[in-house]
C-alpha cells in the first residue's frame, strides 16, 4: 500500500511522549528519538515520491444557511439528534461577496450561485449570473479546477444539478451569463418579463467557447456527474451533424446514463455521467405532494394549513444518490495523485425557492449522506481536506407552527407549511422574501463553512468567501500558478 | 501582581523547544527543564493560593442570529469588513431546546428569552416564558450566577434591557412567567387579547419568593446593571410602606441611575444599577425614525420605499454604553477571585420585534465594543473565558433591496427597509413572519457561540443549547454541588 508506506514515513510533530513524561527512561528515549528523526530532515521526508499528495473534497450545499441546516436536523434526527456535520471538528462562518455588473466597485450583498459559486472557485469577486467572469470586464477567472488540472491533478465534479447550472459551471466553464446552458439558449430570454439573455460573443463561430454545455463536453475533468441531459441533447453549434452529447463522445468522454452504470466506470476513461433532463429529482417531498402555502383568512380569522409529513418522492426512483455518485467519483482517483472534486447539493435551494420543506430536507439529508463517504475515504487518506460550505441563504423561516396567543387574528403573510415531525411536534416554516407566486428569493446571511483534515483546527472563524480558494489552494500546494 | 506570579509558575505544557530543537545543547537544556518541573507536580501547582481562580464572562445577544450580524458587519464595517466577534478564535452552533408547558416530553422549535436563557443559565430544558422553573412540575432549578456566588466567586448581570427582562432575570430568580417583573404584575393580563398572567404561588403572602424585582432585591450579587426602575418604584409586597427599591437598598445595595455614578462605585458595596423605566434606549434609529414599513403596490405596481440611513438616537444620550457598564462590572472584581459575569445586548431581538434595523444594527456595535473590553480584561487575566453566544434567532431577513427584474410587480408581502450603507450601497431588510402590525416573532435557526480564552480549541463545533451552562460549570470548576 502506497498510502500507507508515506504515512510511516511522516514526522510526528507534537511527539505525545513530551507532555507525559514521567521519568528519565521515558526522556532518553525521546533524546535517541528525536536525534534518529534529525537524520533525515522533514525537507527531505515532503519530497519522497511515494507519499500520496493532497487532496481536496469541496461539497457546496446550495442555499444552505443555519434555518434549513436545523429544520433539517429537526426532521431528520430530532430536536436532540445531530447531523453528520454537526460532528465535524470546524465551523466556521463565510461572508458572501459579490458587486454591481454596471459598477464593479460596488457591493451588491444578495446574489446568486453564479457569483458566489465564482468566489469560491477562482478567489475573485463577479456579479450575479457570470460564471467564472469578472464583472464589466468580462475577463476569463481561473478556477481551482483548472489550475488543479493544469497541475496534473485529478479533477471531478458531482451535483444534483443539471452539469450546466451555476454552481458546477464556474468550476470548469467561462461564460457572461449563467442562463447560456446550451447552443440554443446563447441568444434568448428568461421568465415571463422576457428577460434577455445575451452571449453571443460566446458563440463558437463569433470565436468563444461555446455554451456551458459545449465547453463542458470539451473539458478534460475525469468524471463528472449530475444532471441536464437537456443542454447535451442539443444540436453543437459548432458542428450541425453532431449534438453536443456527441461532441463529448467524439473528445473522449464516456456518456452513462443509467445509475447501474456508475458501479461499471473505469479509472482510465474520462466520464460524463447525466441522468436526468435537468435538475435531477429530489428524495423527497411532502405527502402527497404538500408545500407550502397561503394561509386562509376566513372572517378575519386565520385558518392555518394542516400539518403534513414527507414521504419518499417517487421520481427519485432509479436516480443514484449523492453519496453514491460521491463515491463513484472518489474511486477515479488513485491513492498517489492528488485531486480536487467538487460535489453540489443543489437543491436545498431549488426546493426553498420552490417553498418545498420536505425538498429541501431530503437533499440535506443527501449532503450529510455525500458527506460520510467523504469522510470515509478522508480517515483511510489522511492527507485529504474536506471543506463543506453554501454558496448564500435562503428564504425559509423556521417558525411557531401557532398563531400567537397575543395576536390569534394574525399569521404570515407569505406562503407556511406546518411540518409534522418524526418526534411528534410540529416545526412552522415560512417563506416570505416575495408574494411572486412562482419562487422565492436568497438572502444574503453568512453562510457556514465547515472542515474536516489536516490543519483545520488552524482556519480562522471568520472568512469572506473569496479566500475558501486560497485554502483549496494552499491545500493542494498550487499557490504558484 | 498576584496575577503575573500566578502566571509565572504554571507549567508550560506544550514547551516550543521540542519541535524545532536542532541540537544536543537544546536537548540537555530540555531534559533539565523538564526533571526540575517534575521535582513539584501540576497538582501542587493547581493549588498554589495565588494563582488566580478561573472567571467567566458570558455575553448574550439576544436575537443575534446570522442575519443580524450580517447587517450589522455590513453596515458598521462594509462588506468586506469584520466585527470584534469574527476575530474571536472560536465559532460553533448551538441548537436551541424548549419543550411544551403541558406536556414536557414534547418538543417545541421557536421559543422565547425566557426558555433559553433558563436553558443556558440552569442546563436544564424549560417551556416558554418560564424562569429557571421547570415545565409542568414548576422546580427551582439553580443557576450558574448562584452556584458561583454559593462557591464564593464574584458575580454580576449587566443588560440593556430592564434587569426584570427575561434573560437576566434567569441567571438570579425563579418564577413561573417572564411577566411577573412587579408585585403589581403577579396576576395580570397581558396584550390586546389580555392573556391571562398568573404567579400567585410566587407572591410573597403565599410564601413565595415575590416577583422578579423583588426576588432581585433579595439578591447578594455583587453588581447588577441595567433599566427598570418602574419594576422597583412599585409598592413592595412585602411592606407596603416601602418600595421594592427601598428593600433593595435595606439589603446592602448601593442604587444608582445616573451614567456618572458607574464611575463612583466601590468594589466592597453591592451596586444596582437602573438607568431607565425599562428597555434602556437604544444609541441608532432610522433617519427621523424610520423603519420597516409595508410595501405600497398602486395600480398593481410596486412602490419600494426610499432608502435610508442610521443616525444617533436622541434617547440615547446620557445613557451608560453596554462597553462601560461592562467595564464597571469588571471593576468589581479583584484580579485572584474567580467571578460569573453575564452581560445582554438586548435590543437586537428588541428593535427586530420593532421591525427598526438600525436600532438591532447600534446594538450589535454595543454588543462588539462590550466584547473588546471583555477581551482586554481577557488578555491581561488569560484565566477568563470570554463566550458570547445568542439566545434564539430573529425575524429580520437581509434580501435584495431591487424588484426582482423577473417579477417587478412583486415584492415583500412583510414589513420591508431599504437602508444606504456608509459604503453608498443599499440592504433590502425584510420582516414577514407575521401580518400583525404590533410585532414580528423570533425564529427557531441555530445559533451562534463565539469563545476567547483556555481550551477554547477543543470546544466542539455544534452544542445544544443546555450545554453551555456545562462549558460554564468546568471552566468555573464548579462541577461538585
Amino acid at each position: 500500500m502506497l498510502q500507507a508506506d508515506g504515512e510511516n514515513k511522516r514526522i510526528k510533530k507534537q511527539m505525545p511522549i513530551f507532555s507525559s513524561v514521567g521519568g528519565i527512561a521515558k526522556l532518553l528515549v525521546a533524546l535517541s528519538l528525536l536525534l534518529s528523526v534529525h537524520s533525515c530532515t522533514e525537507q527531505q521526508l515532503e519530497t519522497t515520491s511515494m507519499r500520496p499528495a493532497p487532496k481536496m473534497i469541496l461539497i457546496i450545499g446550495d442555499g444552505m444557511d443555519d434555518q434549513q441546516i436545523t429544520i433539517a436536523r429537526i426532521y431528520l434526527s430530532g430536536n436532540n439528534g445531530r447531523l453528520k456535520l454537526d460532528e465535524l471538528p470546524y465551523r466556521g462562518v463565510v461572508q458572501v461577496q459579490a458587486v454591481d455588473e454596471a459598477n464593479p466597485g460596488q457591493a451588491v450583498y444578495v446574489t446568486d450561485s453564479a457569483s458566489t459559486a465564482t468566489a469560491i472557485a477562482t478567489g475573485r469577486i463577479t456579479s450575479s449570473r457570470r460564471i467564472a467572469t469578472s464583472a464589466g470586464t468580462d475577463e476569463r477567472l481561473l478556477s481551482i479546477m483548472e489550475i488543479a488540472q493544469s497541475a496534473g491533478l485529478g479533477t471531478g465534479i458531482v451535483t444534483t444539478a443539471s452539469l450546466t447550472d451555476a454552481t458546477p459551471a464556474a468550476f470548469a466553464t467561462h461564460i457572461n451569463n449563467r442562463f447560456c446552458q446550451g447552443p440554443a439558449d446563447m441568444v434568448s430570454t428568461i421568465g415571463a418579463t422576457r428577460t434577455p439573455v445575451n452571449c453571443s460573443q460566446y458563440i463558437q463561430a463569433n470565436g468563444g467557447g461555446g455554451s456551458i454545455s459545449e465547453q463542458i463536453a470539451a473539458l478534460e475533468i475525469d468524471i463528472l456527474l449530475g444532471g441536464g441531459t437537456q443542454y447535451f441533447d442539443q444540436i453543437s453549434e459548432a458542428n450541425s451533424a453532431m449534438s453536443v452529447m456527441d461532441a463529448a463522445v467524439a473528445n473522449g468522454y464516456k456518456v452513462i446514463r443509467k445509475r447501474e452504470e456508475l458501479a461499471l466506470i473505469e479509472a482510465d476513461t474520462k466520464v460524463l455521467g447525466l441522468f436526468s433532463p435537468s435538475t435531477m429529482p429530489v428524495r423527497l417531498r411532502g405527502v402527497g405532494g404538500a408545500q407550502a402555502e397561503k394561509i386562509e383568512r376566513i372572517n378575519g380569522q386565520v385558518r392555518l394549513p394542516a400539518a403534513y409529513s414527507c414521504e419518499p418522492n417517487p421520481q427519485f426512483a432509479g436516480m443514484p444518490t449523492l453519496a453514491e455518485m460521491t463515491r463513484a467519483a472518489l474511486s477515479q482517483f488513485d491513492d498517489v495523485r492528488g485531486f480536487m472534486l467538487m460535489v453540489e447539493s443543489a437543491s436545498i435551494d431549488k426546493q426553498s425557492h420552490r417553498r418545498r420543506p420536505c425538498g429541501s430536507i431530503g437533499e440535506l439529508a443527501q449532503l450529510n449522506e455525500a458527506l460520510e463517504v467523504a469522510l470515509e475515504y478522508a480517515v483511510s487518506h489522511p492527507e485529504t481536506l474536506i471543506l463543506v460550505t453554501a454558496d448564500h441563504a435562503q428564504a425559509a423561516q423556521l417558525v411557531s407552527e401557532k398563531v400567537s396567543l397575543l395576536a390569534p387574528n394574525h399569521a404570515s403573510p407569505g406562503f407556511f407549511a406546518r411540518l409534522l415531525t418524526p418526534e411528534g411536534s410540529v416545526m412552522g416554516i415560512n417563506y416570505a422574501t416575495t408574494d411572486w407566486p412562482r419562487q422565492e428569493g436568497h438572502t444574503g446571511a453568512q453562510v457556514p463553512l465547515y472542515a474536516f483534515g489536516p490543519n483545520v483546527n488552524q482556519l480562522p472563524s471568520f472568512i469572506r468567501q473569496a479566500e475558501i480558494f486560497g485554502i483549496m489552494e494552499r491545500h493542494l500546494g498550487l499557490g504558484s500558478h
